[in-house]
This record gives structure tokens, sequence and C-alpha cells, in this order.
């Protein structure tokens, strides 16, 4: 049995990048979606290009209790106050789920205060842009991605299933189940450290005046240097334990390399790249 | 007057990656072009292919007098040695150049001890490709290149416009000149830095398991993480103190990024992030 059916109403809240790319792919399988949003500029956008059915800009009654399926699309810090206040409006039995890149400290937070008939599973969509807004919104992002279910105890089979099937329903390429603690040491090795690192190669030198010599590698390596920072330096915080471990983790090769260039240790140098080398293949399927 | 003409005849010392992709542009171009390399396997490749019209797998008279241009695409530290041993056999007024990753180490010494009657000039093609040997040479790899002319005090103007020229022959996007010390701090920055810091991503956490959680991001910073580590380690090792000033400059700014983090210092990761967007865009022209 599906649980998601054509009846299905869906609530977004916070239309940017990621609440405007969920609309924009629910809408187009059928549903019928409804989102609130601080500006009104994001909801006539949405209304006009017809990803969206209903647009509010203040919490209501009207705009909550029709939901059957609530996705959170906020800024973290702004998850559980939203619960905590306007979580009395949800219908009975509705699901919720969200798109925030850390888990540890938002998930158990959420379901511990939630209200006991209505569920709260954990995912993240590992999709995005270099540019924020709901203007960026694109279904297309989900194509690539790797969806992340983040279940604890508290959840239920069917409330799994539920999310792992709007993974489906986005479209992503693979869907897969973490704890909240594998989740966000993964994402602090694999996207926090990136970003950090191409942050600070943009950083630590003034490179103007080589944009001019700058070729794949540098592009490639700085591409996610722009960055919302108002989005960013709040996951980092958010996430603060885990990244700098895996911070630290990487300083310490890279002293290592360092050593040995300066020592002059030419088979230590080429065992790492071997083995840089031979783990990257497995990448490249 | 062109300094390159259809009677141009040109040697090509070294057939792999780069050679190979010199000898199929300029055979495109209609010149008669030679190849000296060791292994009688690539030559084989590169008749049947129809890009060289002579391949020898010993240095001889008959290989070397012949030509007009001579282009060196050896590995650093074989450089040298080769005209020291080889340079008697060399026609009155031939001209040189190389396509060496570094310059420092390689454009005075060589210029030191060069007949009076031939000119090198030092060149670098910032072009390349993940894998190497012959089979991999590409003409088109030179498409998006920047091809840096790297003269001395020893250069005369006809042997800078000849290097020049023969950028344009390889149909570069760009063409630059930059002193020998200029081009080793670039260097070090935009194209050793990055890979550094790629193998380190790849070395310094065991992260097989997370091919599936990879996205974007880390696939883009550890593109170059497979490395040619013979050439790439001698490339390091030439350039050390360069390289060195580099990987401090970039550590240094990682360390303050982490001391932020570990502080709770948001207004400052923020500054950061933004000074890296607005930095960046520059780059995406």
């Amino acid at each position: 049995m599906a649980l998601w059916t054509k009846d299905t109403q869906v609530l977004i809240v916070g239309l940017g990048l990621m609440g405007g790319s969920y609309a924009r792919a629910l809408k187009k399988q059928g549903f019928h979606v409804t989102a609130i949003t601080r500006s009104q500029s994001s909801i006539d956008y949405a209304l006009a290009e017809g990803f969206i059915d209903r647009g509010y800009t203040e919490v209501s009654e009207e705009s909550v209790s029709s939901a059957d399926a609530v996705i959170f699309s906020l800024y973290p810090g702004a998850l559980l106050p939203w619960i905590e206040a306007h979580q009395h409006l949800f219908k009975p039995g509705v699901k919720i789920t969200d798109v925030t890149g850390v888990k540890t400290c938002v998930v158990y937070d959420i379901q511990r205060i939630l209200r006991k008939d209505v569920e709260f599973i954990g995912a993240h969509p590992m999709a995005g842009k270099e540019t924020s807004g709901v203007e960026s919104s694109d279904e297309r992002i989900f194509a690539k991605a790797n969806y992340i279910v983040v279940p604890t105890e508290q959840n239920t089979a069917e409330g799994i299933a539920w999310c792992k099937e709007l993974g489906t329903l986005l479209g992503v390429r693979k869907i897969s189940e973490l704890s909240p603690e594998e989740h966000d040491e993964m994402i602090g090795f694999v996207s926090q450290l990136t970003h950090c690192i191409a942050v600070c190669l943009m950083t630590c030198k003034d490179n103007e005046h080589l944009v001019d010599y700058t070729g794949d590698s540098f592009h490639d390596l700085t591409r996610i240097a722009r960055i919302n920072d108002r989005m960013w330096s709040e996951l980092f915080l958010l996430n603060r334990e885990a990244l700098l471990e895996q911070m630290d983790l990487f300083m310490e090769e890279f002293k290592d390399l360092r050593a040995m260039l300066e020592a002059g240790d030419v088979d230590g140098m080429r065992g790492k790249m071997q083995l840089s080398t031979k783990r990257r293949s497995l990448f490249d399927r």
C-alpha cells in the first residue's frame, strides 16, 4: 500500500532553494502543495510558476491543519522553535520530515518535545546548488542525489517507509539509512570539511591576480567556496564536535605530507599518492 | 614573418601524455614530426595512429640533427642530463622548449650549460589528464589551457615569439609570460597545493565505505587525487621551497578557521565565507 496517495496534502515550511525544489517535484507528481514562508515575493513567484497551490506568510490554523505530510525546509535553528510554537495545529497522525544537513542536534530534540500522535522522521537530501532562494529551486537537483533517512528508536516502520517513499517521489539516485551520529560524522567529513578547505583556499592568499593561471584543479577545489555564509556557519556550529574531529584528521595528514616534503622523503610521498589513487579510483564508478 | 613554417622539422623527446598531445596537435598543423622515446610500443602506437612520421628508441645523429624545433617532454630530472649528453647533435640555430611544470630549477641550469648557438625558452602548458602515457594523449587538452612562456634575460625577442607561436599552433586558450620565480610560486599555489589537499583528503581517513554518501563537493575536491606518484613527487621536490610556503599559508588559514569554529565565532566564520564567496565569483567568468 502506498503511504503517499493522490489525496495527500503536502505542507512545505520554508520556501527557499530546497523547499522550492521539493514543491516542484511533488507538484509534478500531482500533489496539492501548500507553502508557508516569510516572504510574499517567494509565494508570488511559486504561484506564478505553478508549483504551489496556496501560500501563506503567517502560520495559521488554515495553513497547517489540512496537511497530511509536512516538510520543514528552514534553517536548522528555526526548526525546534517553530514546532514548539505551532504543533498544536497539526492534524493527528500527520507525518513530518526535514531537509537539515545536521542531525544529532535536531532529531532528538524534536522527537522529545513532539506530540505523541504525530511522527517526525529526519531526512537529508544530499542535493544543493551554490545559489540560494526559491528562484534557484529546481527538481532536477535530486536526480543525482543521495537521500539519507535518519531514524531513531522513536520511529515506526511505517514512518520510515513513508520517508523513504518521499525520496522515491523526489526521484533521488539512492536512498539509504544512517543513525544521527553516523550521519553527522559522515557529513562532517565529505561535506563540511570540504567546504572548510575550499573557503581556506580562497582566503589564505590574495589570489585575484591568479585568475588567468588557474586550471581545472583549482577551479574544482574551490567551486564550493561560493557559500551561503549564514547557513553554513550555522551548520558548522551545530556539528561542531564532529567537524573539529574531521578537521584535525585532515590537518594531521597534511602536516605529515609537509614533513615528508621537507625531509625529501620521496618514498613516503609516493606511498600516500598511491593510496590516494587506489582509494579515489573506487569513487569513479 | 612566421617563425614556424611548413618546412619546420619538429623533434619531440619523450612521447607520453604531453609529448603525444604536442605531436598530435603539430601533426594536424602539417608539420613533420619525429619522436625519440624509450618504449618501442609508444612509437608503434604513434605511427599506427599517424601522428608521428618517424620514431626512435635511441638518441642518434639521424634522429636529432634534422630538427629545427625541439620539444622536451621528459620528467624534469631527465632534462638536464639529456642536454648535457646530446647537445652536440643539435643543428646550429635550433630552438628548444619544454613542458615542465616547475621552472626555476630547470630553466637556469639548462641555459647555463647550453651551446651558445641554440636557444632554450621554457614553457608550461597548463593542461593534463588524470591518466598518463601516449595512449592518453589528446590534442584537445590544449583548448582550455593556459600556456605560460617563462623567459629569462638569456632569451631573445625572437625566441620568445617562437615559443608563443607554438602555443598558438597548439590552440591554447591563453598565452602569458611569467618569470621562473613568479611561475613557481603561482604553480605551487594553484596546482601543487591543490594536489596535496586532494591526496590528504583521500588518505586521512579510511573512506571506502563512504562511496555511497559522497556528493559533488567531495568528488570535485578529490578528482585530482588520482595522481601519477612518480611525476608529482618529483615536481613537489623540485619546487620544495615554494610549495612549503604555500602549504604553510593554507595551514595557518585552516587553523584560524578551526579556532573560530571551536570558539563559536560566527562572525569570524561568516567573514571568511563572505571573502571566499566574493573572490571565487571572479573566477566564474
